[in-house]
């Protein structure tokens, strides 16, 4: 049971009690977040990024931690989210364990980690935590917001509930619901973990942490955030280096293999299983069409956002591209102004991590018109 | 450790000592097969079906077994593999658990199953069980070769090493070669297996059974044989009946995650941990390329079997459409009859099982030409 907060993070104490979309409510809930940038007088210039399940508010370099951040080669001065122009806001998700409160932080109530006594998260109460952040800074309406995979449906939610709260929206490879297939991916993944008695119902703590379930869950995260036809040519069948063990027929033979073990390595003990969990299940529960009688393209067309450029990757497996072609139309049916850019990368669901030579541009583009 | 051997199984004696290509021998094993309609005096109407990986020999009803088959729909009399004229042969791929002797099977030599001490299984094994299998039955050449699945990649091990065996063959969801993204899933269902601490390096026996293991591999492998396309109009975003458990965000409440229930809890203690993993990795390492110095083109150009269909669909992650279309391209440039149907069934790698709309027509038309 531990937080995994980086160096330089800053907080933000969330209004007390927060109530919960699902029911419950936090006593005095925080917000890590960092920034890049000066906000400047007319405090129109401000961009909240939300991220993906795992990031923390670290997205890039800054004077509170000079070490690369998740989104480094996007955000900086003269970068595609230019710092010299940009005040830039990222915070860490509520729910997750880097340093916003979540099911591995204390509970005042008790003294003791929440663990399975955290309330159910939504994608709303995430983006409900985000705004309050923003309002607390003193930004009355964004720049822009950009949202990624989970950021993104959390954007949806935020637009939803904030109408108008922003001039611009960057939408990243999410979705307006959770489809079963990846609703069945990501129950999978939970199941792994469950399984695994380290686990223990949420109660493991010190050395005792369900490895091979978060093992399992990651490398299975991975399978299905990139694509066939990346790895096709990235690893095709090339075997590792130096002979498999000769009694051991199911040991690590091909570098796909190597590769699903060193990100599972990466990740195991990095991040925290209870809140994995709960961040998981909230994007299952994500359904825009919940706002307008099970119609999502009329929740869309709904929204009040002036300007959205809407960013899909045709490879993807867990967000298909048709769901951000569908934010896109919805938005314009209700008279905004979207569109969908299908970018061709090869690296599926987590291009927008990798492939900077599509995404810069693609992002720089939308953000330097006036 | 059993065996799972439906009854009216027949069994045929393999020739002893069975030499295994990656090394290793057996002794005495054996191969479950069945049966339906006759042979004809020129013994030119033989058809051989190669499973996938984990279908018995049982594949229609016949007077040894009046249950239905897992292809009862396609095979009988008047029916697209028509036992009033084909002679079919069905067998259990060796070193599965379905009466062929395989990681479950006892081991002559020491009086117990030989679990890990099964030698690796080839493709190649596979195919060489059977084709002694058909010549034992008095067959010199077959009217038609069948292969589904991991059985569609055994059927080219088959060719491969048999040119001219068979007049037609039929190679259904299959590929040349196991690409990364099958090797990683596979990858990922045998490390489920294996991290569960009830398959204790392959030890279990009685009640004692890997079942979390075997849990995660299963519905890993159902997300996989299926496409999302499917579920997004199979199941949408649909909740079961009744409340979930309000003490538990993490139960089951879509009807995605009750499906994949469903589906292992039919697979769990109906096969074998063991012979799981040594036929899960004997695709992994299938390669038509390695009798081509690593051409695949090249080593289809080499094979001798006059008349082949090949049959993919569109939807499929695990085997995709080019890989199908690859194979008939590769048969055609060796100067052989081949063409590959493109069927846009929405159920993925598992269409041929479900989709006998689309299916039966595929198959009755090949085989109803003189």
């Amino acid at each position: 049971m531990t937080e995994f907060i980086p160096p330089g993070t800053r907080f933000f104490a969330l209004p007390s009690p927060f109530p919960m979309k699902r029911g419950g409510q936090l006593i005095d809930p925080r917000l890590a977040y960092e920034t890049w940038g000066q906000l400047n007088s007319r405090g129109d210039n401000a961009i909240l990024i939300l991220t993906g399940m795992s990031p923390s508010a670290h997205a890039a370099s800054n004077a509170g931690n000079p070490e690369p951040g998740w989104w480094e080669a996007m955000i900086g001065p003269g970068k595609a989210i230019n710092t010299d122009r940009w005040f830039v806001i990222c915070c860490n998700a509520l729910g997750s364990c880097k340093g916003s409160t979540g099911a591995a932080s204390t509970n005042p109530a008790t003294g003791h980690a929440y663990r399975l006594d955290f309330p159910d998260i939504s994608l709303e109460d995430i983006a409900g935590a985000a705004h309050a952040l923003v309002h607390g800074l003193g930004i009355e309406r964004l720049g822009c917001l950009i949202g990624c995979s989970m950021g993104a449906m959390a954007a949806l939610a935020y637009l939803q509930r904030f109408p108008d709260s922003t001039e611009r929206h960057i939408n990243i490879s999410g979705g307006a619901q959770a489809l079963p297939f990846s609703i069945a991916i990501r129950s999978l993944q939970r199941e792994a973990i469950r399984l695994d008695p380290s686990w223990n119902q949420g109660q493991y703590e010190g050395d005792i942490y369900p490895e091979s379930g978060m093992r399992i869950a990651r490398k299975l995260g991975v399978v299905t955030y990139r694509s066939a036809l990346e790895w096709d040519g990235r690893f095709g069948r090339v075997r590792l280096d130096g002979e498999r063990r000769a009694d051991d027929p199911f040991g690590l033979e091909f570098e796909v293999e190597s590769y699903l073990e060193g990100h599972a390595r990466r990740f195991i003990r990095q991040y925290d299983p209870n809140c994995y969990l709960y961040l998981s299940r909230s994007m299952d529960w994500f359904d825009l069409g919940e706002y307008a009688n099970g119609d999502v393209m009329a929740a869309l067309a709904a929204m009040r956002v002036p300007r959205t450029r809407v960013i899909g990757v045709t490879t993807d497996i867990l967000f298909p591209i048709q769901q951000q072609e569908q934010l896109a139309e919805g938005l314009r049916a209700g008279g905004q102004q979207a569109e969908c850019l299908d970018l061709p990368s090869p690296q599926g669901h987590d291009a927008f991590l990798v492939d900077f030579d599509r995404f810069i541009p693609a992002v720089a583009e939308f953000l330097a018109t006036p």
